[in-house]
């Protein structure tokens, strides 16, 4: 028998449909191999960007030129735009604004046929540092109330560029799906008095069904509801509200790369997408929110029923991804 | 400059995205060419899908067997299961439920190259009755709050076999899209007392701007604010709640064939998906909701920005798209 199952966090219900049933091996969703060419996130090609926004290299290098082991430029083809207010109007029975926001990309490695789960460790770590550098400075900016950070990995995950890169984007509003996520967690506080992730953390490392990996201050899991086959959650084992107050990025950037490489090894490279959740800026310290990595293989198609009900349907019971992840060796 | 829109009706936030502005031939997602080859679904092969629940043939011929116009079957591999109960429990923080629902395939036409903008135009009224049909029967199961009707076509919009098909799934609850909808729809009648489709109606009218075309009693919109280029809505521009006051079939047949004619036309036979949204069961008739028929073409991915926001990014304002959809001859 299938089972509806509801995400606590989101509220969301999913299908996990055990008589589709599936095996790792039948998603065929392989990235195809990076074919090279010119490209413009390359070392060398600094001046085919737009001018960087921070950068590690060695001291006294100048910007803009190679060298470097990391870079952050704006977004050459923004999906919002950095200039100008939010200047909200009317038009009747509508709602609009202008599209104000800051849209950047972090290059986290020169070479181009590295992934984030290839990449020497210290460019992951270093990645996370960049997140904090980046949202630091943009939260400065009073426009901005919230900076998502993602990743698409492969072109069936979204990706128009094959050099690995994560973007930003920071918005003038807090994200609909975050707003609903620290909805449900604030209605748990005020029953409870404890945060639902840290409650989720402490049934799950009791069960164990569902834990993919765990190190001293981080814990991988296979949400109880997940919306895709091998859908990864990454949260900090202690209370932490914001991304902003984590400083343990040896251990994060290592189950991170951990995890990916377990995706990768389990799933043959799939496509995917990764995205951080946070605490907006105007309550970034809260004792009913909890910061995480969301990660979503592209292994399924958004369809008609998922349109029209916002529900999912999967095809593997997360105590099943969760096991295969944790048997496999990488 | 680009601009965020809200939809009043789902409250969700598009970023309408004109400086990445993309013209239909930009899109290159064609449906591929129907190979053929054994399909249960045409006409001859009828022992091949578990016995119809419904058919249109003419009166005297025995079911399962040739020479039907339209044939209703349970679907081999269902979502979800018609035995049993909702059955509710808990493990600890996590809520569940047994997957009950109905999961029926609607096969529309005998003909396995046709879909619903080539078929005869009566296939496609009858198609409008078969749901309304279904509907029906489904709702005496006093297990069931909800059916939803959806249709992917083309592989890259989920559809897992080539001959044209709907689909319904019956369900234990409301989808989370519908309430947020009915949600929405709710506060404003509260403050307004009226519908905010029938309002929308008025002011989209009055302007023209987004009325792709009309007839005595439906209309086809280029909703403010898209989640993906192209997406179209068709609502009564009379108020009716629910799909089953409906009892204008062939208007309804025609506006929908024509505006499917027009988006094979405009973006070269597009996969798209197919969704219709109606009152539940348990509030049928009421004043704030309004059904109505959503299509999204498939021709942009959802990736991390989406997956972690909820917010999408159309780079085709609906402004645009329903000229492009008024000016091609069908």
């Amino acid at each position: 028998m299938p089972e509806l199952r509801k995400d606590p966090i989101s509220g969301r219900w999913v299908i996990i449909s055990v008589e589709r049933g599936k095996r790792p091996s039948d998603f065929a969703a392989r990235i195809s191999a990076k074919k090279g060419g010119f490209c413009a996130f390359c070392e060398g090609n600094e001046r085919t960007t737009p001018p960087e926004i921070m950068a590690f290299r060695p001291a006294g290098m100048s910007s803009n030129s190679a060298g470097w082991s990391l870079r952050v430029v704006p977004n050459k083809f923004p999906a919002l735009s950095i200039e100008g207010n939010e200047d909200r109007v009317g038009d009747g029975i509508f709602d609009q604004m202008n599209g104000l926001g800051a849209h950047e990309v972090i290059i986290e490695c020169p070479d181009h046929h590295h992934t984030l789960s290839t990449m020497p460790l210290k460019s992951v770590e270093d990645t996370l540092w960049a997140f904090h550098h980046r949202i630091n400075d943009l939260k400065k900016d009073k426009r901005f109330k919230y900076v998502l950070i993602f990743k698409n990995e492969g072109e069936e995950a979204g990706a128009s560029l094959e050099h690995t890169h994560t973007q930003l984007i920071a918005l003038p509003i807090v994200p609909q799906l975050v707003e609903e996520e620290i909805y449900q967690s604030k209605q748990y506080y005020s029953y409870k008095e404890r945060c639902i992730f840290c409650d989720i953390i402490r049934q799950e490392s009791a069960s164990g069904k569902r834990v993919i990996s765990e190190n001293e201050h981080f814990i991988a899991l296979a949400p109880f509801a997940p919306r895709s086959p091998f859908e990864t959650i990454i949260m900090p084992k202690n209370h932490e509200s914001s991304y902003m107050q984590n400083n343990h990025y040896p251990q994060l950037a290592h189950i991170l790369q951990h995890t990916l490489k377990q995706i990768d090894k389990v799933l043959y490279m799939p496509p995917y997408n990764l995205m951080i959740h946070t605490s907006p800026f105007k309550d970034e310290q809260n004792a009913y929110y909890h910061w995480h990595i969301e990660i979503i293989p592209k292994l399924t198609k958004i369809a008609g029923f998922e349109w029209g009900s916002g529900f999912y349907v999967n095809p593997v019971p997360p105590e099943e991804s969760a096991r295969f992840m944790r048997e496999v060796e990488v």
